[in-house]
């Protein structure tokens, strides 16, 4: 397929190196600044572009990755005097309707964090795609295919599900990881040594789910070990609070077992 | 050295195995069922028995590796006539002191989970280690050295310590991958596209701390986003308590930043 790339940020590039290298013709990146546009279009060999007036006014898909605040400027400018052509946006958080007013739209949201010195490896990642109409859907179910990526097509409605959803799998896991750290620091007790469990304990939901791999004394509802913790952090109650809640909202999930 | 294996379960299993394969001399191991100390023993070379008073009265170590509510009783009936004796005991959340009617003393605790079927390699394993004098402390040092664990010399009174920082690091950041399951299940998304991300925030930690590694909305102070995710939890109050302190706490740990 002809890809025109709107962004050349850390999504934009890996999706970039990832469609060119399997054949897809990238035939131009716009970016505000031509130097960040000329440094992705050298690695892919499109034509780079600082104007969004010189972009092609076809091509078999316009691809927007863009920051989520200036999707919706940038989307209004690129569809205008394009109407008739396939829009994508790979925001995970906004909505399928910020392209509305072109014809064909949808949404090709690859689901991890970026950086454009490592590049991911895409069939190792999950691709949420979304569109206006079945061309629309087929064309990204056939990009996410090109790039070996597993593709579950989800409306913008559970996408907001699936946001909140990693805010606790993710921020708040990193966050139990921080207050770990926090009551080693006070006994001078190096992080790292925690990462071997931490390790384990990421693997294990490869196997089990989370209820199942569950361990510790809150689900095996082994109050002594609970309320000696409990007494253990009476120093630091914002720990003892977070420590009792969690404790009481495991074994309130061991019930759904 | 000579070492007696008190326990044939997952943790002595792998301690066994471990000892044996660098060139110590497991003499003999005790269980409480004859056909555990068998299986382990023959693993190993040791001769296997289920009676205390079979075991040899002298060795280098007697590794005591028995589950924590049986370990006090035990301990009594291993020191008695070998009070002259190195002694260990491998449980976290247990003291020093349950060995204290010996002369010499210490805690050999590798902290992971192990199982018997897949072997462990100590050397990524953080091994705390503790003495009654520093000839013992020397023996633990040594034995953990043979086997390439890092030991960390650490007090009974900081391995409580320790022990609550495994309970936020582990139990509660898979707590969190079940919260996370739980919201993804209500909207018929599988859980299991959420293990790159989960990974990733694992791996993160290895290059930078936790309160570095942080994202996601409530450290942006993205007040939006967080409102917007609170009403989309309205249905499951749980939910959206937790999801309310986390992100508050987020931001209080993100000041010590």
């Amino acid at each position: 397929m002809q890809i025109v790339l709107i962004g050349a940020g850390r999504l934009a590039t890996n999706l970039a190196v990832a469609l060119h290298q399997v054949g897809h013709d990238i035939v131009a990146v716009y970016s505000r600044t031509m130097q960040s546009a000329q440094e992705l279009a050298q690695r892919v060999g499109a034509c780079p572009t600082d104007r969004i007036d010189k972009l092609p006014v076809r091509a078999d898909a316009f691809i927007l990755s863009v920051s989520d605040n200036a999707l919706e400027d940038i989307a209004r400018q690129v569809v205008k005097g394009r109407e008739e052509q396939i829009f994508f946006h790979t925001a995970g958080s906004m909505s399928i309707d910020v392209l509305a007013h072109a014809r064909h739209y949808g949404v090709f949201y690859p689901m991890q964090s970026f950086s454009k010195e490592r590049l991911v490896d895409f069939s190792v990642i999950p691709l949420f795609v979304e569109g206006s109409d079945d061309q629309t859907l087929q064309t990204a179910l056939a990009l996410a295919d090109s790039i070996k990526a597993k593709a579950y097509p989800l409306s913008s409605a559970d996408r907001q599900y699936l946001h909140v959803a990693a805010v606790f799998a993710c921020n708040f896991a990193n966050h139990c990881y921080a207050l770990s750290a926090e009551v080693l620091q006070r006994h001078g007790i190096d992080f790292r040594v925690m990462l071997p469990l931490i390790d384990e304990t990421a693997r294990k939901v490869h196997q089990l789910t989370p209820v199942e791999a569950q361990t510790g004394p809150a689900v095996r509802n082994d109050m002594n070990v609970v309320t000696h913790h409990l007494d253990l952090l009476s120093s630091t109650p914002w720990l003892a609070t977070i420590y009792e809640e969690f404790s009481k909202d495991i074994q309130r999930t061991a019930l759904t077992k």
